[in-house]
């Protein structure tokens, strides 16, 4: 019998604010590169990729601090990412989860290397996870894993996929592409992770893949739905603001039921995907679950 | 009888080229993206990293072989910094080595991607040496190194605090960290790598640190002298464009006599570091030599 989400989201997200902190903390680096790092660190983000690995790791009943130093890795993976795109020369955002971001506080060049030192402490981060939890090879796989997770074959290719695309009118496939790289490789990262950890066999990480590829799509066509019917309380960004950047949506481009209805798809074929491992995936599930009907 | 440094530098040299655009070429990404990549990358760089990498391990009487991943992987951490440190709200430079700068050419959001790429990709480049050249443990002690040098404690804090020092009058000890974290630290790297990838002892490893920091200065040293004395064409930027931007250079602190000494002693320093180890180190020291004497 597992916990409930609820209590293992709350323990594992302590032991990684924890860590996240004393990482940053201990680096012997000017002081406003780490304050710049540990603002956009601590702005509230809601963990799921790092809760996506611990959950993945629980899976194969395995003990879940081993996942500690790749799941800070994978987050500060995903900050720098944040960092960057919300730059004037990328996505020109003021706000992000309803805070000033990186550039508005720091400055343009400061944001710029805050994102290059959490990027490059995310591959030390990894190759430093105790020998007890992880060998060479594994921390090697780790390290392969999320370099093709973020680089141009993953998130940065999305990225650049997305800004070549502004303005356009994309089809379902180039949009598809696009999340599938700019938000699902890292997603897929973070489960398949806890599986390299667990010394899962090539046939459980193939599933586990494409329970993170549909996972990575519902999570981005939730993200559309919210961006039309959420409030700019609870999303933290302004109401309709894809659309008053002319960018291609799910909604725009299936409808408001045909987005939903694709949602509703990519949720059950996630939750196929995970049946067909055999493992102990309720802590997935359920964050499946979450993800489907979240609200911000 | 060691090779002479030329024939080594154009046989390496050639090596490593087709190394970095295969690497760049096989990526599976948007064409976009890898041009960027590519245009700095082949801006016709001294590669004095990579050649680094190489004569230490000559140094040890190692195949060289072994150790192009890794240069491979410096080269292009040094080149995404680069494109970084070109940017408009950084240094914000036209020109880089006589050429349009990458944002000129792919604009702002295209080099910052390039940049992100080409720091992610090179981790992976690392790791993906063969296994017959390196263990591991070797790989994870190379990527650990790259990290801690270009990262936050490295590099990047180097270009923190160069920026956070611009307009000011700095002190000699101010910036001798700004050069030591911003240039010197990744020629550092290429020059441990190279006994890590000879797995040398600490002691041998810490006096080749030693040389490379000497040789680091040096370099610097240098640059700024050339930066007064040089001319456009050869040095491929506008002479005089650190004084224009009011930054601290030796020759200002100093004198341009006593950065000249400056120099000379640092390449003694070098020279002295290097006969310590007991190695063949014919191949360093013609590249110290070639660095105190360069005129671009």
């Amino acid at each position: 019998m597992q916990q409930s989400l609820s209590s293992f989201s709350e323990l594992h997200k302590q032991k990684l604010e924890i860590h996240l902190k004393d990482y940053v903390h201990k680096l012997n680096a000017p002081s406003e590169i780490k304050e710049s790092m540990l603002y956009s660190l601590e702005a509230g983000g809601k963990r799921i990729r790092p809760m996506l690995l611990f959950a993945s790791l629980a899976a194969f009943g395995e003990d879940t601090s081993k996942g500690l130093w790749t799941a800070a890795a994978i987050e500060m993976v995903h900050t720098y990412s944040l960092i960057h795109d919300d730059l004037p020369s990328m996505d020109n955002d003021d706000l992000r989860r309803g805070k000033p971001t990186n550039h508005k506080v720091f400055g343009e060049a400061f944001a710029i290397l805050a994102g290059d030192a959490l990027l490059t402490y995310s591959f030390q981060t990894v190759a430093e996870t105790p020998d007890e939890f992880a060998s060479a090879e594994t921390k090697l796989s780790l390290i392969k894993e999320l370099s093709k997770a973020s680089g141009a074959e993953g998130m940065v290719g999305g990225q650049a996929a997305d800004i070549k695309g502004e303005g356009k009118q994309l089809g379902l496939e180039d949009l598809e592409y696009i999340h599938v790289h700019k938000t699902g490789k890292l997603l897929e990262c973070s489960v398949v992770s806890g599986a390299i950890l667990a010394n899962a066999s090539q046939e459980t990480i193939q599933a586990l893949s494409k329970f993170a590829y549909h996972l990575g799509l519902a999570f981005q066509i939730r993200d559309d739905i919210l961006d039309l019917e959420g409030t700019e309380e609870i999303i933290g960004k302004p109401v309709g603001s894809d659309e008053s950047k002319n960018k291609s949506t799910y909604p725009s481009l299936l409808s408001m039921s045909g987005a939903k209805e694709a949602l509703e798809n990519h949720i059950r074929s996630a939750k196929e995907k995970l049946r067909e491992t055999g493992l102990q995936t309720e802590l997935l599930e359920e964050i499946t679950d979450l993800i489907a009907n979240r609200d911000h």
